[in-house]
């Protein structure tokens, strides 16, 4: 009974959610830990988070639903310990920052497994005891190489994907199997220099500050939701490998937040954009 | 009947809070625009801040009070236009910003004048046709300063004073007069550097980062509820008159975003902390 | 002899540039108040930025060219006060800004006139007695409101054209009759929305921070030499009207210290980079 | 003769000077790779960072001491990497950190040992195979705890020591025995916070930005030269615990920011600040 659990929702506004969604809550014995609301004065859209403890818990989907609230999404989850799978290339900044921080019990997730089309992260990896799968995407098809990846994840139970600096470009196939599942981090601040090299392409541009973008991975290649994002100025002395080490830093950091912000259930996704309870 | 109102509360935390507030609101044909709460995890204290509109207030006061709350604080207003009255010394950057702002419409509130022991502002702030008051404390004693001020004060309404780089120091007497309703901006990042001239020390002390503050103002001086802050990047190669300079832009900025969250009802005192509803 | 002069310079990079460069200024008597270098590790350019006083200067030129250093292209200024005007649309805050810097002193140049296709400011401008010209656009093709313009241009000596937020695009021709003397403030972090509603964009793309660039305009629309960029950190909380309130702090700042660059000689324009002596 | 140097220096400001270490350094055959210079206008001093290479070094000293400058210091290095020992406490994130640079080739330095009062990294050490020295302060004084500090460094050859959130105060003794080679980390925006528990103090009273600072040790505790600060924007919402994980992320990217510039020698000390030729 000291379970925890959070709800998110979102639905056409109307008076009296809170009233009701908190009676149903009450009624239950629930205590609420933290509750956050959000109404869209565009889309007359009403978004709640709410952090409830120590009630009841059956059939609470049921009395939801019955509120007969408009266009209703919702999710009534369980505070858990999440299980996530790292994609990464051979840059070890992101991958490296979350080994440490899941090392050290700062990340509130296992991570399962490491995978790579590469190799040059093994060694790192499995310095931390972590199962690193090298699959290789030499000389196959991009559809059979994620059947390998996807083979391989069948494997063991997994709640997010998440892309640290991971390179190739994922199928819509792929990205269709795990929707708001596969979280990635662009090194740009998007959506300036979508696609490739943005760091030779903001040095080329002469921009002053660089960024990283932490967004969900849909269909659309760095088109998914924005989650998190964040800067760092530069000036014209940094050369492109200056960019890219000074960019390294952006992204783990913007990587490490975005994903703690999935992982406590604050983020809901509507029309491609998020709403964040932080 | 198509009138807005504020609720900013806070109690002890208890179970059912939003449901019974919202109940009263709901029941009185109020719509809510706008809602966020916090719960202080430490000190178990409950805040909320509800915006309504379209409903009832009549008598309203007296059935929050009838919920039973612990150690209830609240106010309930009606949106409508503040009043303010800047302060200022001889420097033009904040109380210009805001006379800029003002003019054009994005102040939410009215100036009804500037006062200041100098007149250098003077030929500046009428140009905007607003009154501006020179009062000197050359020879006479802070009291009898204060009280000459306070006489003028008198004379209009006036919801907030707003110290604008006002550089004299007020009474205990003088800011008990107007309990959470002087807002002052301090050109550093408290409470580093409190007191007299902080960019001349934080340029002898070799500090990177530069900042302003934007606080209430009590007794204590430059240890009121702080609103807002910001800062901006330095370095050695810049003198103490490019700190000042530099520091201007920080400090207008956060006075104007302080004053917003101010007069929209955004600040929640509690513990000489802010919470702001932003 | 109290004059003050600033060199600017980039050539081909090679050995003894400085030891040379430096030679000249002492025989002529200069003492070097501030110096600057950088040397670009890719196109092997060398830039020099010097501020000199008390020296010779007939001739000067002449002896920086007997260095016979490749592709050398330089500027020696005399220090003095620049003259600005200000070109505008309908929003106060960046000619606003300007204004009340100028008339404080702040601002190292004199604005010789507002010019703008809309009345909206000319009331404001008026209050600070800077002439405002109202060029009205209606019915007029765009090379025939820019040669009006033009002539009114021609009326008093302008050293730069700094455009506050003017809405209209310059045809090849005006842009080509300017050349390195047009600023413009475009409210986005380029090259991110480049083009019109940029915060419009920015509020359906969900993107977390908001920005403003600085930039010398060019033929290109939006993708000439980038001076200086800021940003601001938003929520989904943001309305396209709070994005756009919340971005005229940034733009009015990021243009000001942009122009204090530009007229202080320490920007140098090279294949359409800037590289800053700040 | 591939050799790379660097001269660091600082004197009186006087006419010529770059003019005459130019010339050394050309005579020498030495190609100047990058030079920054600095003259603080208060207390004309000149500063000075050139890096060459390909010239002849031997008795480079006598040469720039022979210039007759007045109270000059200098250091001509050469480049090579630098050997450090990093001290540390319970906490894992910055010397985690370095320790993912180090092992990814990132950082320019090799991290000799680990030494720490306690033994709480030493598993997450030697994973890295890196000699972790647990050395207890149990039942000891401080006198008697650095000098087994002392006895284990004299062990291996060190540059700098890196405090990477080591808690324990070190003695005046201590400190004057490596001048200039102690980094610190130091977990609030200083001067704000000088002391033990500055996020505690920070939430208590109620900032909007918690800070980083990197300095170097001096005998005088948190008041050595700064390098390097960031920050990080905070709100009511954040416990203790929140700003200590938020803080995190800052010291880590502010320690490994300033050892790159200490590390590459674009760091001088002047009057207890620094310039840095960044």
């Amino acid at each position: 009974m000291s379970q925890k659990f959070v709800l998110l929702m979102h639905c056409e506004d109307a008076v009296g959610i809170i009233h009701n969604v908190t009676g149903i809550l009450l009624r239950r014995g629930f205590n609420i830990v933290e509750q956050g609301e959000y109404v869209d004065p565009e889309s007359h859209r009403f978004f709640l988070r709410t952090a409830v403890e120590h009630g009841e818990s059956a059939g609470i989907e049921e009395e939801f639903r019955s509120l007969g609230l408009e266009d209703l999404w919702f999710r009534f989850s369980e505070e858990r310990r999440h299980k996530i799978v790292l994609f990464c290339g051979k840059e070890a900044h992101c991958p490296g920052d979350l080994l440490i921080r899941h090392h050290s019990g700062e990340l509130p997730a296992t991570i399962e497994a490491v995978v790579s089309n590469r190799s040059d992260l093994q060694e790192l990896v499995e310095r931390f005891d972590v199962p690193f799968y090298h699959i290789s995407a030499d000389g196959i098809s991009r559809e059979e190489h994620e059947s390998r990846v996807l083979k391989r994840l069948s494997e063991f139970s997994c709640d997010f994907l998440v892309l640290a600096k991971y390179m190739r470009i994922l199928t819509a196939e792929f990205t269709a199997s795990f929707p708001e599942r596969i979280i990635n981090i662009h090194h740009s601040f998007l959506p300036a220099f979508i696609g490739a090299k943005p760091y030779h392409r903001a040095h080329k541009r002469g921009v002053k500050i660089i960024g990283a973008t932490a967004h969900f991975v849909t269909s659309d290649l760095d088109e998914g939701p924005i989650i998190a994002q964040d800067i760092e100025p530069v000036s014209h002395r940094q050369t492109v490998s200056d960019l890219i080490r000074c960019g390294h830093d952006v992204e783990k950091i913007v990587l490490a937040r975005s994903l703690r912000l999935v992982l406590q259930h604050r983020v809901v996704i509507f029309q491609n954009r998020t709403i964040l309870f932080d």
